[in-house]
């Protein structure tokens, strides 16, 4: 099997035109299934074309119909082992519909989601799904604004965009998991999570507020560490934690990017996961639940995730239907790393 | 901020073609700056272009210039967390040449690697970079040799393929882990990997080969097991090994996706890893480093990865460069779990 090289061009909508004795413009206007069109015309291009072999190509088809049958994803972290089965769910369904889907990634820069917006804009793509970085970043808001299919937002909010959206309960997930440390005795649970410029992180927030209020424990603000989803913040704020007159007896690693850091900084001050501190991540990966002790996580389907966000998109596309917003709920299961609190000598003073 | 809906049409080459008094032939001329044009014509049909405000989409100048400056990378397994490594450096390289990427995943489908492909081709991006699933698909092989653009294969081979490759040099880093394993007096060091019908299961199993011939260790087939690169794979071959009248003492988890089922095999039978027995893995996540103890590694450097395969890619592209084969190292990197062999009742018969 080898390549076919092209040797001479394909034909052109003009040597149409020229080999069936009209203008271009009456051949665009054919093809375009315009109505002020003669069946007389239309014959005598259609079988020029059949002549000439001409193929209308896959844009130029594009061009014509307004449609391509595929769907960006704008992703602001492929590397979130969560977005995988997403990107699995949403793919599936759409699959299923006749869609294909691309995907972009922009690494957390809001600068990149609003120049991949607009390059899937000019590839024609029918629709978005977006996770994006910023909420409110202008560039793109614009872009968001400008795409003229129907959009559906992966966990975020965006006021005054017309969009469906598929929402996390982040809340109730971490509401349970911290109920739960509060209810083994713990008093002093610190909070580690990205920025409060993201919805994530609020519903996140305001689980563990809730927590506190339900079981009647006064929360210490400066155990509620909110600045970036990365490795490197949940190390140095999980240091941070530790450093205090009264470090916490259990940590919330409220993003699964930070649970690495969180990790690391415990090993280094030797300190045991689920014996000297307790711990819970917010979403998982597998190697946790094979951990030294297991640990708690509050979990999400993220393939359904992403197939809801898939049918949504389809419904709006197909059925023309309006904007909906879908709620999907998270749970938290306790494992190896949801233990009581070690009573030690700085605590006895409490 | 809200969506400018377009009122009326935008100008077309027809409508530039009246305004000019030429034919819409000429107009498609001038505008792909074809040789045999008069300057006056030149003159003429920019002239009316600029009064009319005609300004050609981007997939009408796509369909002109013939490129589109984006680059399509077509991946096996968007959840292979080193993925995420390849594809930053990837991008980076080629935001840094002018050039956006975008991706597709298919899931291990060799039947999407060729839906895909021939998408983008039909999208025009300029050029691929493929991690295909399969190095002997006849419908992806088709799709690859149909590609009128540059191909850069990632760790793969493909015969007869005119193709750029970046190539990771597994069998050195699993010859050297295998390696440090015999000589901590490991005789029996289980083999867990994916098929042999992909270049690197072939690579890291010739690694392993050759450091039991180095160190004059007889090999055992019967801890061989190269079937597919999954949790479920590395589960159920693990707790095979462990049947055997004489388990392995070591075992080499040769991809990344097998090491959770091999450690989860391992936590069922109650066998503690880096005490009871030796572990390696083929590529690494962060939480390995975290893990108690951490688990040594052949480690590879993602970003690397994808850079090399983007400049590879970008000579093609811009110096018209031909295709070349890079290879780069894999590193082994001995922690917690490679400890020496327990000596058990049933080894001593050995």
């Amino acid at each position: 099997m080898t390549a076919t090289p092209e040797r001479s061009l394909p034909p052109t909508i003009f040597d149409v035109a020229k080999h069936a004795r009209v203008a271009a413009s009456s051949v665009s206007r054919v093809l375009n299934d315009h109505p002020d069109v003669s069946s007389s015309m239309r014959e005598k291009v259609l079988a020029a074309a059949e002549e000439l072999g001409y193929k209308p190509d896959f844009l130029a088809k594009s061009l014509r119909l307004g449609t391509t049958y595929s769907v960006g994803f704008v992703v602001r972290d492929i590397s979130n082992p969560l977005f995988a089965d997403i990107a699995k769910g949403a793919e599936d369904s759409l699959r299923h519909a006749g869609y294909s889907m691309i995907l972009t990634n922009s690494e957390g820069s809001s600068e990149l989601d609003a120049q991949y917006i607009s390059l899937l804009r000019q590839r024609r793509v029918d629709a978005l799904i977006l996770a994006i970085e910023s909420e409110s970043h202008p560039a793109t808001l614009e872009a968001m604004h400008l795409f003229p299919g129907p959009l559906v937002l992966l966990d975020r909010e965006v006021p005054d965009l017309v969009a469906s959206a598929v929402l996390s309960d982040h809340r109730s997930g971490v509401q349970d998991g911290v109920g739960h440390l509060l209810t083994l005795g713990h008093r002093r649970v610190g909070f580690v999570a990205g920025p409060v410029s993201i919805r994530v992180t609020r519903e996140r927030r305001a689980g563990y507020v809730e927590a506190h209020e339900r079981h009647e424990v006064a929360m210490q603000d400066e155990l509620v560490r909110l600045g970036s989803y990365t490795w490197e913040y949940g190390y140095e704020q999980t240091l941070v934690l530790l450093d205090r007159a009264h470090p916490p007896t259990a940590i919330v690693a409220a993003g699964i990017q930070l649970v690495g850091g969180v990790l690391l900084a415990l090993q280094e001050r030797n300190i045991t996961v689920g014996q000297d501190i307790a711990l819970i991540c917010c979403d998982e990966v597998d190697l946790m639940r094979v951990f030294n002790p297991p640990i708690s996580a509050v979990t999400r389907d993220g393939y359904q995730l992403g197939a809801c966000a898939a049918e949504l998109l389809i419904e709006m596309l197909v059925n023309q239907a309006g904007p909906q917003v879908q709620h999907l709920p998270t749970t938290y299961v306790a494992r190896g790393t949801s233990v009581p609190p070690v009573v030690r000598e700085h605590m006895t003073d409490r």
